[in-house]
C-alpha cells in the first residue's frame, strides 16, 4: 500500500474528481465514505472535522499529511505520481487544463454545494422552484464556457486538450454528473458530449464512477 | 516588454490575485482596465468576449495566447518565470499553498462575484438585508477555515507558508480587502491579520493594491 486513503462522498464532484485522477494513476487507495446528508451530515462529526476543520469532502491522507481541496490534491497526485502525466508538457498547454479545470471547480461546483443550497433554503427561503433555477443557471453556464473554450482551439482528438485524458476532462465528468441531477443535459454541448463519451470507455473513469462506490445509493 | 497586457478591474479579487503574482515575480505589464459595472458591464462587450467567451476578468495576454482563470494564470507565471518562487519546493508544501489558495478562489471568490450577487438579486429577488447576511456568511466561513488551516501548522513566519510570499498570501490579501467591502473585519483572526500587515510592507502588493489601479474609484 502506499498509504492513500481518500475520505469522500459518491456523488460529491469534488470526490469524484480525485477518484478518477487515482484511479488513472493506477494507484492503489482506501475510500472511507462521508456521508454528507445522515445524521446531519458526517463531514460535521468531530472525528472528520480532525481530519478536515473546513468540513468539506475530498480529504486525502498521504504520506505528506492530509490533503484537502480537489485541485491541490491532484496537483500533489501529479507532482509524486507523473506517470502517465494528467497535464500536458507545455506551459501553455498545462494552463489552458487548468483554466478549464478552474470553471468547473471555481465557477460551477461552488454553487451547487450542498451547503450552498442548504443555505439558499434554509436562511435565505429560496423556494424549490427557484433553487432550480439557481442551478441550472450556473451549471448551464459553466458547461456553455467549458464548449466555448474547447471550441477556441479544437483539438480534434477524444479528449479536452490531446490525445488522451487530461485534468480537464477529469473535472468535466463529475460535472456532466452533477449536471443530469440538476435537470441540464450535458448532451447539448457536442463537443462536451463526445468527450464524455470517450472517457465512459475508459476503465479508469469506469471504477471511479459515483454508482461504482460503496457507498452509492440506487 | 514581454507581451504581458492584463485585463482586469481594480477591485476583482481575481484580477488582485494576478497583479500581486506579476508584480512578485518583478514582470512589466500593461494593465486594461475592464470596467465591470459601467454600461452593463464592459466584459460583456464584443471586444473583450473575443479575448474570454466567459466574460470574466481577468485574462492575460501572453505570448502562449490569452490565459484565463486566475489559478491557472499565476500557475503559468510560476512555470514560465520560476523566480522568486511563489510555490514551496517540496510536493506537501506546494499541496498546502494550493490548498489555502483555494479556499478563496473556490469556496469563497465564486459567492462573492457580480455575476453572482446580481442573480441573487435580480432573478431571486433577494433583498438588500439578506445579500449582506449571505456575504458575509460565505466570507466569514472561509476566512474561519483560512485561519483555522494556518493554525494546524504553525509556521511563526510573517506569511501563511515559510518566510516568503507564496501564492497563498497571493490569494489572501485581495480576499482581505473584498471582506472589508462587504462588512466583514478580517483582522478578527490574529494569523490572517498578521500576514496581511506584512504583506503590506512589500512594494509588490503595495503596487497591486486596488486603490493604485487607474481604474480606482475613490
Amino acid at each position: 500500500m502506499n498509504g492513500l486513503r481518500l475520505h469522500g462522498y459518491w456523488r460529491s464532484s469534488a470526490s469524484h474528481r480525485v477518484r478518477i485522477a487515482l484511479e488513472c494513476k493506477g494507484l492503489d487507495y482506501e475510500y472511507v465514505p462521508v456521508h454528507l446528508v445522515r445524521s446531519g451530515g458526517e463531514q460535521y462529526s468531530a472525528a472528520y472535522r480532525a481530519l478536515n476543520p473546513q468540513s468539506r469532502v475530498p480529504a486525502l491522507e498521504s504520506p505528506d499529511g492530509v490533503l484537502t481541496q480537489s485541485m491541490a490534491i491532484m496537483e500533489w497526485l501529479e507532482e509524486v505520481y507523473p506517470e502517465p502525466p494528467l497535464l500536458p508538457r507545455s506551459p501553455g498547454g498545462r494552463a489552458r487544463v487548468r483554466a478549464l479545470c478552474q470553471i468547473m471547480v471555481a465557477d460551477v461546483q461552488p454553487l451547487q454545494n450542498i451547503s450552498v443550497t442548504r443555505f439558499l433554503q434554509g436562511t435565505l427561503n429560496v423556494d424549490d422552484a427557484a433553487l432550480k433555477v439557481w442551478l441550472r443557471e450556473w451549471v448551464g453556464r459553466g458547461l456553455r464556457a467549458f464548449e466555448e473554450m474547447l471550441a477556441e482551439a479544437p483539438g480534434g482528438g477524444d479528449f479536452c486538450v490531446g490525445d488522451a485524458p487530461t485534468l480537464a476532462d477529469v473535472c468535466l465528468v463529475p460535472q456532466c454528473h452533477s449536471a443530469r441531477r440538476f435537470g441540464v443535459d450535458p448532451a447539448v454541448y457536442p463537443r462536451i458530449a463526445h468527450i464524455e463519451l470517450a472517457c465512459a470507455e475508459l476503465p479508469a473513469f469506469q471504477r471511479a464512477a459515483p454508482d461504482r462506490q460503496p457507498d452509492a445509493v440506487a
